[in-house]
């Protein structure tokens, strides 16, 4: 089977030689053993790496942060159930609140998140041609509505599945809408910026207090460490580090262990930005080339603009089958993908035919495995075409 | 301060020595670095972890256990967050089911954990004089109800904060009732049996089906590895994951493989008979003998029989503060404890006394710090007295 569903990261060997060598530090120092395995961190998360970082992001962004300003939880999925329900859902009074997310799709792992039922309102993208092969999606500010029921927006930046940055521009856009209406803007940076830098256009890394950052170290190499890095106003953090206090007691040591010589140092962002940026841009380009290369001009087929994150977002517009049966077919002929349809939590059924027209394509792993899978898939849309006589 | 009121497990030399010299194994072996740092483990957990420890238990225990009946989670608290909002609260259907905790005092990090309102329901216990300063809770059966609304019956034993072990026959008596209502009963061995065996009293190992037993690494000396076990029958360790999956995508790998080799050859057994177990308990007896000898016979007081885990639960009948004042007046003095007020969730407001007359008294560190502080503690209950005219 070709695998090129999920979400694990690529194997980069630079990068993990020197977690071995960190580990291999730490292994052999008897106080770091006894921090690393034998005392609980406190909720908010472990105070050497939150020191570092605190240090590291004032000095090359002058974001004026305090230890106070930064909580780990256990991955950022946990940190994004947590900010989920804080911000959406029951308020306890009586009165309920969504979280708004501006530009559908949007990532697959927020849609159960809500303790409430219905915790997401999403909104349709502009859809614009790029390239001949290409489109990209732009938040359509024309449908974005803030309410008295929004509790929070959130927009993933990259964005999976789609592989699209919001633009500086957009992300102002979006903060002054939030700043209007007094509630966060959620950006999950978890394949962004500054770490880890899954990025091959332009994007300034931005907080300010109306911003609620999450960061992650997963795509930098370490996703068995289950480290979520939330970065946000204090009185966001306190109830943040007293919620995990409820749900997880602490947050491990192991993630932020490993990488504080990292972000102490300011190695966390060059070995992003030289290594695994140009890993990931590489492996981009070439499944680009070769998903165009087998597609050539045999039917309507666009890829996602790919800005960032580790996937292409495939669209055959007037596809005579559904992204559901398309994976199905594919899975029979060895490839997983994901359909698209799944992406839209929050999107109300519409009726738009786009969502059931697209596939999110994994290409972090093998660069083999992955051109004969975009080569099968390209096959079976080619095919999916000429059983419907085109 | 002398620090008595967490629950940081202590620090035992020769079982630090084990991890740090699989920890060096594992940082020389590249393959093990990539598992241990760059792969998301699934949602149910590390599948080599579960797979010894399956055999481990079988062979030693005869459980028939299968990988599809051991979940991990990111420490226990996770895994009870989860299990009590499964079993208790609302069903969806305009039904709500609440935890019965068959015997109050329970851990107060139950407290909490309830996404629904009163999510706990708690017995009194009976009371037995076990020698002159030494009592001992057993469970009230006569008041123990179960009914349709029970979701499932959640007891820790050895329990924290009481260290009282739940004798074999009213564990016995418990999975009867559990059975005849068709609900689970919820064992928390963070402390207990078959390991990390914080037991000084016997308990037999015990599960079948009826059963979720959940374990965890963290006293064993891993609590910053946030490692939870469940093992239950197959359709809750399969919703248990699923819920894993939509809270944290994952758990971390690092306590499963930093204890597999343990668990592979049997020494995490040994381990926790041979070393950690006679390391409590001699701390248990040298505080016992220090508090009682600071006592004397001047007021009345007593001290939980000390069967397991790592805590004091000292009872000053009649005392003429509360519970919280004296642990403000402890902490004002250099001593920090838990009053014991905290850890009967679920028990109703009923005026009992007995509630604001408890301290827990952790003696997991340093033996001069817990000497000192238990004589401060005892010096500070006497002034009280003497205060108060006797």
């Amino acid at each position: 089977m070709v695998m090129m569903g999920g979400g694990n990261p690529g194997h980069i060997p630079q990068v993990q030689e020197r977690f071995s060598e960190i580990l291999h530090e730490l292994a052999i120092d008897q106080a770091a053993v006894r921090r690393l395995v034998g005392i609980y961190d406190p909720p908010q998360g472990e105070k050497q790496f939150i020191s570092a970082l605190t240090d590291m992001l004032n000095q090359e962004y002058g974001w004026g942060l305090k230890p106070e300003n930064i909580a780990l939880t256990n991955g950022s999925q946990a940190a994004f159930f947590m900010l989920f329900n804080m911000f959406g859902g029951d308020y306890g009074d009586g009165s309920r609140k969504h979280i708004l997310l501006p530009m559908a799709p949007e990532y697959i792992g927020y849609a159960d998140a809500g303790i409430a039922p219905e915790l997401f309102k999403a909104v349709r993208p502009d859809i614009t041609f790029t390239d001949a092969h290409e489109f990209k999606y732009r938040v359509d500010f024309d449908a974005v509505e803030v309410t008295a029921e929004t509790g929070a927006i959130c927009v993933s930046r990259p964005t999976n599945p789609t592989g699209n940055v919001v633009t500086d521009e957009e992300l102002a856009r979006l903060e002054v809408l939030a700043r209007a209406h007094d509630v966060p803007l959620i950006v999950d940076g978890a394949y962004g910026t500054p770490f880890p830098s899954l990025l091959f256009v332009d994007a300034t890394p931005h907080w300010n207090e109306q911003i609620v950052l999450c960061l992650s170290l997963s795509k930098l190499g370490l996703p068995a460490a289950r480290t979520g890095i939330v970065i946000a106003a204090e009185p966001i953090i306190e109830a943040l580090a007293s919620v995990n206090a409820i749900m997880n007691l602490a947050t491990g040591s192991f993630g932020a262990m490993v990488a504080e010589p990292l972000v102490r140092s300011g190695e966390i962002l060059s070995l992003s930005r030289d290594v695994v940026c140009p890993f990931y841009k590489g492996k981009m380009e070439r499944a680009v080339s070769e998903f165009s290369a087998a597609m050539g001009e045999h039917c309507r087929w666009y890829v996602h603009k790919p800005e960032g994150a580790m996937f292409l977002w495939l669209w055959f517009p007037g596809l005579p089958v559904s992204s559901l049966e398309l994976y199905q077919r594919l899975k029979a002929r060895g490839v997983l993908v994901v359909s698209g349809h799944y992406f839209f939590p929050g999107l109300p059924d519409d009726g738009w035919r786009h969502r059931n027209e697209c596939l999110r394509v994994t290409y972090s792993q093998d660069d083999e495995q992955v051109a004969k899978g975009l080569r099968i898939i390209a096959d079976e849309v080619k095919t999916i075409w000429a059983e419907a006589g085109h």
